[in-house]
């Protein structure tokens, strides 16, 4: 089958996904939590074999633990779209709605947006947890996984399309493109046939989808977030925010990565974070000003390049700002736009923190870790969009649909 | 200056645009409508240079029509901008918030886009339209007009800019940028400073736009809209409605092109649409089955090109159909999911009707005359959205807007 010719089933498809009901959708999500746990020696089988070739191509550890399936990852995958499951239906709300002078009954109501692309890279629990999260918003969908995960990614689809077909559900309503580049510039084409391409990687992923996408894509990419100690934070408040949005899952996009601390409270708080950072293994990359405030003046120098950098990892860049304007300069030069932090007890400098800085999340006292869409009680999600268009922050559900006006009237016409 | 340039400017410009209260943008508009008045004479003689200018080059009447300013048109471009500033602030209205289970406040707030630019053909009308909506959305915006409207567009933003500097803002908060294609291309790429682009054109400059630019577009696209006078239709009202679709300003994008009639009702409710249609001038393309209801053999047959085509004239497409089905099949195939109408008083069909059918606006019983962001009670807009993507039907001031997500916390931290 064609690349085009999968774009024009999805949506065919996607029209019969339309109109499910919530509880037929959630006994296609409970098949494919049986059929997951059915099949799971098969899966796990696949799986060792993308490990084999990773190891025999000598990909990055870090790389093949991600890749890695075992009974607790699989398990997890299965229990992932059980949560979808028990999420209420985003489809049909009526989102508002009003009577015309004239009578006319008007209603914003909600509707799926009809086939979505995901393009991923080697988690293959996105084959999983995307599939879910279509079609409980009733959207077909089109997985195109990296090569690396090619043979788990291949197992799972079918595994998925089992369950749709045993559902009595077209099986178009999840395609599985396999990693050839072609296909994906081919796809990236199809706007008569998909909505929405969402590409789950890094930004090199990014930049291809900005260069050879003709559909609309929402993106989920990468975060460079920053804490603002400032010069009226309780310092109490702050150290814990500073380490738990640091050090609790230092390799996800809400972690910090750069630490601003306004200069009045910096020979206070910079040597009792420096501190509390050190013990739990973090690297401190500082300006002059933070070297002397800790009173280690051989600490590494952070460079723009830092600035820049999402580390990822146990690294945090440091910089002594002289005013809130500084800090909010910073933030405006190197942030991605996806979660900001200010601790002050100072109410002006809040609001000004909150409505000045423009990221998807701007938070107050409290630590960036917070965004994700389960944290933010909006269930599971498909990544965290830095973008203004459609959606930003977390992509929910109700963010894989659309709006369609509907006017009931009985005989109205235009003077 | 550069495009990148006035891209950058504009961004500074549009950070002071995001705080203002709408006392103060509601006074820029005010400014505006004054500088219009005052510079009324100065307007009118360049416009008629590009009159001028659009005669020598043989442009159509219809084209140069649309160019010309006169003392009537240009007050009613002065009478929008007040009615913009009539309109309510979209900027700061808190969407939806709830308390998270550790106590943070969540909060959705409407926040400006930031750079908007608006890339249009040879109406000056949206010079003015377009910097308004803006202004009062917070957002800046760089204006690129066609060649024909040149001069007209230069000093219609010359005074908005005018009046933007002596209500002491930013002059970048409105720029613009002359009809060289270089610059056009040039513009499309900065991704870092403008945030959307919204063309106001024909098919050619969508499909310009879906090639070359890298920034987000909501397309003000083209209205290939139906009316289904169904099997339990109520005649009297169907007539009515029908014309109004069709006639009551056929060159606009929710005036529809093609009529679909059951072939249960064709031979009650055809002759006499037609009579009436022939009356105000519409030219018939039907089928063999039409044609028979009628009592015209003679009538000229309507091609597959026909109900491609978007006539914005007095045309008319007629087909009969054998069912609701074929009716929603002609309307998938040939719609451009901007507006349909059902005509029935069955419940069960208007239900499908309005479920199934794929599009922005979907009538039952009443004219599609009514897709317009005045008639729907949401203001002034930059057109009808026909994508599903951010903002899909009228392209008002909230649809100008984005969201941002503010926690409000008192140290909480994620365990």
């Amino acid at each position: 089958m064609s690349v085009e010719q999968t774009g024009a089933a999805a949506q065919r498809a996607a029209r019969t996904l339309a109109g499910l009901t919530r509880a037929r959708k959630d006994d296609v999500l409970a098949a494919i939590v049986d059929a997951l746990r059915r099949r799971s020696a098969e899966i796990l089988a696949e799986n060792q074999e993308d490990v084999r070739l990773a190891r025999e191509n000598r990909l990055a550890d870090a790389m093949i633990d991600r890749l890695l399936l075992d009974e607790d990852r699989l398990r997890d995958i299965a229990t992932a779209v059980q949560d979808v499951a028990a999420l209420p239906d985003p489809v049909g709300e009526i989102v508002e709605g009003w009577r015309l002078d004239n009578g006319v009954e008007l209603r914003r109501v909600r509707v799926p947006l009809g086939v979505i692309a995901v393009v991923y890279e080697a988690r293959p629990n996105v084959t999983v947890d995307a599939a879910a999260l279509c079609l409980k918003s009733g959207n077909a969908v089109i997985l195109r996984g990296g090569s690396a995960a090619l043979h788990t990614n291949r197992i799972l689809s079918e595994v998925v399309q089992g369950a749709i077909i045993e559902s009595g559900l077209p099986r178009e309503a999840v395609s599985y493109l396999g990693p050839d580049r072609r296909e994906l510039t081919e796809l990236l084409k199809q706007r008569r046939f998909v909505d929405l391409v969402i590409p789950r990687g890094g930004e090199q992923l990014k930049e291809f989808l900005v260069e050879h996408s003709r559909i609309p894509v929402v993106y989920a990419a990468g975060g460079n977030c920053h804490a603002y100690v400032d010069a009226a934070a309780d310092i109490d408040k702050a150290l814990p925010i500073v380490i738990n949005a640091k050090c609790q899952r230092p390799g996800v996009c809400n972690a910090i990565e750069t630490l601003l601390v306004h200069e009045a409270v910096a020979a206070d708080f910079l040597p009792r974070a420096a501190e509390e950072l050190a013990r739990r293994g973090v690297e401190l990359l500082v300006d002059d000003a933070a070297a002397e405030a800790i009173g280690n003046p051989s600490l590494k120098r952070a460079t723009q390049a830092h600035y820049e950098t999402e580390f990822l990892a146990l690294r945090l860049a440091v910089r002594v700002v002289a005013s809130l304007d500084e800090a909010l300069d910073h933030i405006e030069t190197y942030g991605t736009r996806h979660s900001e932090v200010v601790v002050t007890e100072d109410l002006a400098v809040a609001r000004r923190f909150a409505t000045e800085v423009d990221a998807a999340c701007v938070y107050v006292n409290a630590s960036t870790r917070f965004t994700d869409g389960g944290a933010f009680g909006l269930g599971a999600e498909m990544g965290i969009s830095t973008q203004k268009l459609h959606v930003r922050g977390p992509i929910a559900l109700r963010e894989l649909t659309c709006v369609k006006y509907q006017l009931w009237g009985d005989g109205q016409v235009r003077g």
